[in-house]
């Protein structure tokens, strides 16, 4: 059980799915959850500014401690409870060499995936090219591949460090599962397309897998199918 | 002494600047050196190639171990050497919360840091708006007035998490650092100054403090002078 731990989410936003999921693999469930709407801009209220002068979530609160930063959330986890629930940080050098790589590559795929899928929230009308899109798909398409590669090479069933599941997936997995929630082929990305499949049925992940994962959003359904 | 490493690097650069000094932090001195310039493309080769294959750097290489990401460097160290010379990550719960909320915290203020300065390095001339630079401006405004509002908070001689030293300034004194190169007024930001001063007299620091520090480039040296 969680104690003095409460969430502030919005479904379908993979830095709440991680704080989800480590949350899920510490252990820490029954904590008390307040699911925000984007979309009526909920974020934006006075008691979401106190805890987070961005207005963005999660906002994870324990005790008086507050974090509102995702990759913060998970490394704060693993370190208060160590030995509860899954390692999620690797013994050996070289396994944590791999682990802390892979995690802040995340942070370039994350920006990739965002400059694609949000190019049109982000960006003012009288501000949009054709040739910035253009440039946008090309580079996340790169990433991808990258990350193709790194799958081929780990071989079938491994994770993304490793024979055993670490924050190096919690962080990234999301960033996947936001890929293929907005068209993704997996016949174009076979090797992202397995890891995903095994991820998705981790007892973590589907205790968090919520309405907005189990659905595309009608304008962006096709958004990578191309890739 | 530090034994089978070896460091990829340019000079001026705040992620290359963040390894320097965990290194130095560290007692890791003695490593192997291999300073690149980046306007002559030293990057785009090969050798860098192999090591990362987005061609940036820096780059760590500790025995087999080749790690790309200056956050996960540093972190990757911390883990490494954690009775060795400084150590970075406090104890205690709510130290290590604010710790690793500030250190992520830390990837927005690098973001918009570069939406500021690397602009026409970023984004093709065709595709340049006056209103895209005053929207990256404020942004910048908003983000740097948070982390004064933060410091003012913390009081006088404190570091970013508490009274020791620790990752959280690792990581994002070399953002200041870069916005003080860039022209960022010690008036309108004196808190900012004041922790600048401080840092900069740390001999970690000082070790690391290369030439391109030690001046601003002539096209960025008012880039940030009125924000």
């Amino acid at each position: 059980m969680a104690k003095d731990m409460s969430l502030l989410w919005f479904s379908g936003s993979p830095p709440c799915l991680r704080v989800m999921i480590a949350l899920e693999e510490k252990n820490l469930q029954g904590y008390e959850q307040k699911l925000l709407s984007y979309e009526k801009g909920e974020h934006r209220t006075q008691e979401v500014r106190d805890v987070n002068p961005r207005c963005q979530l999660p906002v994870l609160t324990h005790g008086d401690n507050i974090i509102n930063e995702s990759y913060a959330v998970c490394l704060y986890l693993e370190a208060q409870f160590k030995s509860q629930g899954t390692q999620l940080i690797p013994d050996g050098p070289a396994q944590q060499a791999l682990m802390y790589q892979r995690m802040f590559e995340g942070v370039t795929l994350t920006e990739k995936i965002a400059d694609v899928i949000y190019y049109q929230l982000k960006i003012p009308e009288g501000e949009r090219h054709d040739s910035a899109v253009k440039r946008h798909r090309e580079a996340l398409t790169t990433e991808l591949k990258l990350w193709e590669g790194y799958l081929e090479k780990m071989g079938a069933g491994s994770y993304l460090a490793g024979k055993n599941f670490s924050l190096a997936d919690v962080v990234i997995f999301p960033c996947f599962a936001c890929c293929f929630r907005f068209g993704l082929s997996a016949k174009n990305y076979p090797k992202l397309a397995d890891y995903y499949g095994l991820l998705k049925e981790r007892p973590s992940v589907e205790a968090s897998w919520t309405t907005n994962w189990q659905t595309s959003p009608p304008w962006g359904k096709d958004k990578l199918k191309d890739l």
